[in-house]
């Protein structure tokens, strides 16, 4: 049968994830992955799930494993706003949606704001999870400006200035693939802009927990309730393969996501809720988060040593006080998916940075490193081969061509 | 802030599901309610499931726990494949998707193939899930004619004949809203013409284990393997709340269902899909099914033999042999929404059959009766008191008005 005449006109946006696929190449023996962006098995805590799946089903009976109410499991909504509320974001449990991890929420957020065509403001670099869950839907991507403090607030004023945006898509805190962070003074500036410009913003906040030092900031959101669709999830601080994300969204806009995650998938998986809730609610997440930073730290703090050591003057990197990547920065020339396939020969692997460019043509020079999945030891052998390969590819830049 | 001008176009297209509203009033204490679509609780095999969160655990480790393929997890697609053999699917592992539940392959269906405008053709009545997956990508809707053995293959070949149909959705087995399930002998005509309009059909099986008497009949899927995306849930057979639904599709919409679910959800949650894995592996699904089809068939039985009995003699209704749902239709004239709400005062809930049409116009003689939550001294007493409020119904319908 034939079946090509069958597909929507939407499926030309639709392409795999790059670096799912480079994920796949990297699981060899003997490699060393700083390409993977997944919490570390190790800061699973398997006993703790274990026993509260026992408690669940005694604590809920069976409605631990009923259908339940598109909006989410109500325990786990009140949990949620408790935990909320210690990141200063205000909210009720009723203001609260859970989802199919952090990716549901964007899914259900380009449904329903994005028409073929419009405009989303996106950082460049962004995540690319969030491309992928907006493509189907036909947007325009607009890039914004970051430097070390992550967006640059006269870039959004810039971008908002120019025509209407659907909506502003940030990670303001241990940025995926960069590290960075906003810090609160321009926390505080960004939320003026977007409440001057009547502007929304979705603000995804998968690492804030993942703080090894330095100070708590409070997100945009608690800066601008109205303008702001906050995204969380447990994935990082529990386990991915429960698939616990949330988002806190102004009423209308909360309406919506609701009536589209119903048609989506009907509601979030129910025991993974009663877990996550558990988790939540009964203090284990508290006893437990400590450890996993104690798992993080060391293994941030050595790749961050070994960089220093190992990698040419010419590169550049921010210092990122948590999350899971370092984000660095070669001279202009440099091709990292060049260095990419010449460390994979040597045992190491990494992400290009030009594949979290919405526009697919910047960050040539650019690299994401993961320090979470590698012991310390591991790291500190992987970055020293890393500069040794990126030694000899800027001595190869900084030889005139002589062919 | 102003979010109304912020919405996409297909908003338009998207509704509550009309039912969830119904069930949210039938929950009231006394009532007696036929209107849910749901699997009794009793039917959750709880000991089981707390002992497999355990082994799941031990036998994978943290992989139960961590992100993994958009293909959903290995050892669950491996037990589908043998799952799927005996109901002479013929498939291998690497063929099979899992999902968020059936309504995430329906979902996902929906993004793949439609696009604005493309007709496809449903079932009237039809499954309203399905609806609300593919409004968003705003279909036409065309509807098909059915008669007690189901989809009448004549009024397939006509609307085939008229015009493009980007696919066909019918649920061959013990019908949602029906209870009608497709003989053997139609299944093989509706095969043919597939096969010879080179046409697709998506074939939604939630139900066919819950049979309680007569012959197993093989899905479409069986005869047309090419021309058909099969869809199967262990909702009814295990437990809704953990959301593993899948689906069985030809590779090329296969590859766009699997890229088009990562931007959706990443991936199926993975602790669920290895739970439902040692459920189907370990010989638990063979021992517990059973048990299911003995709480659900006196139900059924009690629900028929109540029905001949109080029922007035113009009503009609098909005697399934198994899934959820008894549908019964009145004499024209009659508007089961205003018995609906007489019911609701005497403490007794079912669904209008209206809501089932996707034209929004038919049905409005029917009614779904769903016997899977309640005893069966509790559906002799709401059929009882249904035959009476119908009686009274039928005496107005038969006298003229005078007023």
């Amino acid at each position: 049968m034939w079946y090509q005449h069958l597909f929507a006109g939407r499926t030309g946006r639709i392409q795999d994830n790059s670096i799912r696929e480079i994920l796949k190449v990297v699981g060899r023996p003997g490699m060393i992955s700083l390409a993977g962006g997944v919490p570390s098995p190790e800061s699973f805590p398997l006993d703790i799930i274990q026993e509260l799946c026992g408690s669940v089903i005694e604590k809920f009976g069976p409605s631990a494993l009923q259908y339940d109410v598109t909006e989410g499991f109500r325990p786990l909504r009140e949990a949620l706003a408790h935990y909320l509320a210690e990141k200063q974001v205000a909210t009720a449990p009723e203001e609260i949606i859970t989802a199919s991890g952090s990716q549901g929420v964007l899914d259900a957020v380009g449904k329903v704001l994005i028409s073929k065509g419009d405009r989303v403001a996106v950082e460049a670099p962004t995540y690319l999870g969030a491309i992928s869950a907006f493509n189907p839907y036909e947007p325009r991507y607009v890039g914004l400006e970051s430097d070390d403090e992550g967006l640059v607030p006269e870039s959004l004023e810039k971008v908002l200035g120019e025509g209407r945006v659907k909506f502003i898509y940030l990670v303001p805190t241990f940025q995926n693939p960069t590290g960075r962070t906003i810090p609160l003074d321009r926390r505080k500036r960004i939320a003026g802009i977007l409440q001057a410009h009547g502007a929304l913003l979705v603000e995804d906040d998968p690492y804030s927990d993942l703080r090894y030092r330095g100070e708590t900031i409070p997100p945009i959101k608690s800066l601008a309730p109205d303008h702001v669709v906050y995204i969380g999830t447990l994935s990082k601080i529990l386990a991915p393969g429960l698939r616990t994300g949330f988002c806190v969204a102004p009423g209308p806009i909360r309406e919506w996501l609701v009536r589209v995650k119903q048609g989506t998938d009907l509601h979030t998986g129910t025991f993974a809720q009663a877990i996550s809730a558990e988790y939540l609610a009964g203090g284990y997440f508290k006893r437990h988060l400590p450890r996993i930073q104690s798992i993080y730290r060391p293994r941030q703090t050595a790749m961050l040593k070994a960089m220093e050591d190992h990698f040419p003057g010419s590169f550049e990197w921010p210092r990122p006080e948590g999350g899971m990547f370092i984000w660095a920065e070669g001279p202009a020339g440099l091709d990292t998916e060049e260095v990419y396939h010449e460390a994979l020969r040597r045992n190491v692997a990494f992400v290009p940075g030009k594949y979290f460019y919405a526009s697919g043509k910047d960050g040539k020079a650019t690299m994401r490193l993961n320090f979470t999945m590698s012991t310390e030891t591991d790291i500190e052998k992987a970055i020293r081969i890393l500069g040794e390969v990126l030694t000899s590819f800027q001595d190869r830049i900084s030889e005139p061509a002589d062919d």
